[in-house]
């Protein structure tokens, strides 16, 4: 690991300087920081812990300080972590390289400076960008089309026909592409309706590990550019996905659902087939939504209803014992008071 | 993509054909939909985009025309869409052939006609039937045995005694055979109890992407023929799911249930232990099933209730706050009542 | 298979004999058993049908007998089962060997009795217990520490840096140190904060298929020894999981979680970020997690509460039609009263 003077961080992560210009080492949790460290403090509570910490220098937010120690005041801290752990852990760099012990079909283009390594399998007439990575055992389809610099980590499957933007990363184990979930019943068994479209991955996504998106029946299947996607989430067919949405890991979305611009969904939330969600919506985890949300709307709830509604909806939920006994009472006292 | 006449297209897809016998070209969504195209028209409401759209002919079910063009009436809209997309996307043939650069144990007996892809490994003393397609990534244990005509995906698991019927698909990820979950506490730990059953799957099941369906701790877990499983279900240890199910995504069902013919199941349903579930029940999305559910019952909620009861519930659940005025209201007249 | 005396058998799995000291060849369930077998009889209403088994003997819990046959009579009926099943199918050794269809980085130390099979992937500077297995297509990165006798079945990834304890099983298509889920927002779009932290599995651990544990942010998602978790359950970065818990399928743990020893999840639990769970906590399957709980509570519902008071507010739930029936009645009453 390197070494930074703070001022060069300070100018890195936007930040102002506070106390003397020193060199760190590294950079560490608050509770993990050595002397030579630099740690974080955004949050007040943990500001006793951080003036006890061996730690050297601290990044921390508006309206916090460490006193006796040097520290770099930013507006965003999340976003100030996310730029000073990169200075620290760069990319690594890989040697581009197309491995003898994988398989590139003839009809494979493969761009400049791509690494494709041991046990990876790429089919016809797919092309592969710059700069993009392929890691052991990721089938690739036919016609396929990846972008540049995009990252393919172990075990994820593009099958025929996907495409890819730039600067894309596929967590391992995720699937796209596999077929949608389409069959017609013809009185005595279900017989599969063709899955012929497919999935269009938008720059700067990120697809989280065994996580599947199914391939359009027809048209496509589609997730708009700096969308995140987090871990075992199931995207069904043709469902169209906004920009820079956030999704949390086990969320299920059924087929043609239409989801807006920074749309953001807890874990487990789950959406029936055909539903619409305005730009901005927030869903709250283990919701289940079964009717289209206006923008900017935050709802929670099986089935889901406004945040507000549904705090008061569950603060009676939580008394109905009491409101029975408070109900048979007074039903009691009424019939009493009939029968004299 | 080959061109077809109408009137063969009729033929083909049960339907009878209004307006002239042309040619078509290509099928396509009705939004995507271009001249020389066939696209479809099942519900009404999209009437006035089909008189639009510039497509040569349509689908149409009964008691719907789209005046001016040619349009072929069919009863079961689904079933059309799905031997008109086969007739335009036929399956790929694979030329059979057995990878080099794939594993096939010498003790394997792989039929007639089978396809083996790079990468593909297949254990001891198990058996391939023909015309079946192995994938890249796809992993075989031992004493496996496979019919014919099954399309093994990139990166599926079939574990050691894993049986599979004719015309199954299982679809990327999926992991067939893995140890069931079954623990013994001794007082301090959990000793695991091995899993000397098996899974089968019978003809014509398919099983979707990341899908895990474990073996039985003895005996079997079976699928019955005719049943599609979604992407991200799990089925655990002696588990009996019956014929012609469709299950969506995501749904979980804990050890040794027993479901029978026809059950339909919504995305993410859960399923406790030892849960016996007759024919024809349809499980709402997100359902927790705690009870057995009679044959043909419609259920919903979490813990599943009668549908048409869980609607009056839930009527009910979203004006608890106004039943607390109520309430509140009545406790005071009655209070006051009493005082005087 | 091999057979053993039931002297012997009762020796091995802690229990009393009472009939005649046969020999048995084969272990099977109660419905599967034939002549010369010896099977399980744990509840008494299935004495009838163990009655009329063809079974030659039975491990039956304290208070049960069959008579007229042979039967071992034990306190811990799983702990017997478990114990009895791996008399009859024991482990299976594998010849140490490694793949030449392999790749093992030259910088990797893999000790004795090591197998590793065709198609799998040792990083830099990896490290491999003895006796270890490594099935096909398993990926493992750089810096990796692997215990010894941990079994690492086909398609698991251990992304780099990650820590596993001896006698682990890591079931097929497990993702173990695949980046957390963290994101700082610049105001138009999400930016990756780099995750920097590892994955520390420890002694004794099983992981189910399809299961993916992210690795930290910074310093460490651990889960801690004798820990059993099922397939598809997704585990957050800097998640920290106590020692002996079982988590059934389908659990979501959200990041920074912290959760005690002897925890029970049923089938898909889903905890928020930053929750604590007290040692020997139970959470009912579905359920919601949002707030802190104590040691010992047995909890349940979305949102969770203790399950005494989740059976009084459920049976409460389900009779709100009849309750507003009564308050409407009521109140129809009392308006009456008013305007007498």
């Amino acid at each position: 690991m390197k070494s930074f003077r703070l001022s060069d961080i300070a100018k890195e992560i936007d930040g102002v300087l506070y106390g003397q210009d020193i060199e760190v080492k590294g950079v560490a949790s608050l509770k993990s920081a050595k002397e030579g460290d630099i740690t974080f403090l955004f949050v007040s509570s943990y500001l006793e812990e951080a003036v006890k910490s061996p730690a050297s220098a601290f990044v921390v937010i508006e309206g916090l300080q460490v006193s006796g120690k040097s520290y770099i005041v930013v507006k965003n801290g999340s976003l100030a972590q996310a730029k000073l752990l990169k200075l620290f852990y760069p990319e690594e760099e890989k040697h581009a390289s197309l491995s003898d012990k994988s398989t590139i079909s003839k009809t494979a283009v493969i761009q400049d400076k791509v690494t494709v390594m041991d046990f990876a399998f790429i089919g016809e007439n797919t092309t592969v960008g710059e700069g993009t990575v392929v890691y052991p055992f990721v089938y690739i389809g036919n016609n396929v089309k990846i972008g540049r610099n995009v990252k393919i980590l172990p075990h994820v499957v593009l099958m025929d026909d996907t495409e890819v933007g730039d600067n894309v990363i596929l967590y391992p184990g995720s699937v796209i592409g596999s077929d949608g979930f389409g069959y017609a019943f013809d009185g005595v068994q279900y017989v599969k309706i063709p899955q012929v479209g497919k999935v269009v991955i938008e720059d700067n996504v990120e697809i989280g590990a065994n996580t599947t998106i199914d391939r359009a029946a027809m048209d496509e299947t589609r997730v708009a550019a700096g969308t995140k996607i987090d871990n075992q989430v199931m995207v069904g067919h043709n469902v169209n996905i906004g920009k820079n949405c956030v999704f949390a890991a086990q969320v299920g979305i059924a087929g043609s659902c239409n989801i807006g611009n920074y749309v953001v969904m807890g874990g487990k939330v789950g959406l029936k087939d055909h539903i619409n969600i305005g730009d901005g919506v927030q869903i709250g985890g283990m919701s289940g939504v079964i009717n289209d949300v206006e923008k900017g709307k935050k709802i929670v709830g099986i089935p889901a209803i406004s945040y507000i509604k549904w705090l008061k909806v569950q603060s009676i939920i939580e008394k109905l014992p009491e409101l029975k006994k408070e109900l048979d009472k007074l039903s009691n006292l009424v019939k009493k008071e009939e029968h004299k």
